[in-house]
């Protein structure tokens, strides 16, 4: 590896070492996004560059629900007439929003966690601050509260605390159901999830 | 898909087409990536935005062997005292070099080719000129001639294409060895390959 840090030149040292911090990519990886991007189009290089420089200047997160948005006080989904604004969905990523708005699968509004419960990555309790989510369920006049948050050990312990942290305010929530996605063969399908699919077997009418 | 591209803001939608030009990135790795740069701080962000942008100013193609050079004008092997100067190593890309240099497997000098023959990605031999070559070759006092190309169709076709060439004017060039690659398992290893190493064995003394 040493050897490595000698042979290339600084300046490509330095490319690899911020592309390997892309998420999943090591230094394979970044090396040959380095290598790709030097044979690249001046234009191609100036534009990629150019657009993560600014990203952060054209993108905000909104105050109120922490959803990104090109306009710098509020989203489209908190300023948005046709929303069922007595629906609070609870997610843990910005990009989980874009996800449930491509799937059409909800019309209400949102509220980003800063985070998940992860003890192993130092993120506790105290970094998932719940009040900003109750105030905002007893003021906003909210009926109802969605957990979609992912089904792995982090997302389930945020789910629990959460729906814990809510009943000591008397609101309760629900979460997506678990079970078998479309287009799938039961083949495929882990123990844990045909369990889930099974418990939540639902009579044909 | 055509949901997506109204959902995204203009920004960022603008940011992951930049980002799947990069080499086996997909749509969805490019908005991972996307969303993982948003979170970056400034400085990591204004860091990568810079290197992608002035990698090419730093970095030239040598002249002469088409090498990565930090040098305008020559690259730290062509201008090495230290070199075998009647050894010429062809390889297909300036990132092949540090892969050779960086295994110690080799002290001569390199020769890059613009590509490997690809008819179905339309290089033909008219795309691979043979000449810069051959008046190195004859005109540098060039010994032995190394093909260390990649063992693939396009590599090989290149080889025997190459090797033609070279006939022509009476220069033999060696290719590197087949075999089974170290630490591997015989269990893994294709027929292809075993079939090469057993044609290649050679006797112990």
């Amino acid at each position: 590896m040493g050897m490595v840090m000698v042979l290339y030149p600084e300046k490509l040292l330095q490319l690899i070492g911020s592309l390997q911090k892309l998420p999943g990519v090591g230094r394979k990886t970044a090396e040959r996004f380095a290598f790709q991007i030097i044979g690249w189009t001046p234009e191609s290089r100036a534009q990629l560059s150019q657009h993560i420089g600014q990203i952060a200047q054209n993108l905000h997160h909104c105050a109120t629900c922490g959803a990104l948005s090109s306009d710098k006080t509020v989203c489209t989904y908190c300023d948005s007439d046709g929303r069922d604004k007595t629906k609070l969905c609870v997610v843990s990523s910005p990009k989980d929003i874009f996800t449930i708005e491509e799937a059409q699968a909800y019309n209400g509004l949102y509220h980003v966690l800063p985070c998940l419960l992860s003890p192993l990555d130092g993120a506790m309790a105290d970094d998932l601050p719940i009040h900003p989510l109750i105030d905002r369920i007893q003021q906003k006049n909210i009926h109802e509260v969605i957990l979609a948050l992912d089904t792995t050990i982090e997302g389930d312990a945020t789910a629990l605390y959460i729906q814990r942290e809510l009943a000591k305010h008397k609101i309760t929530a629900s979460k997506l159901a678990l079970g078998i996605p479309l287009g799938s063969s039961l083949d495929f399908i882990d123990g844990g999830t045909l369990h889930r699919a099974f418990t939540g077997r639902h009579t044909l009418s």
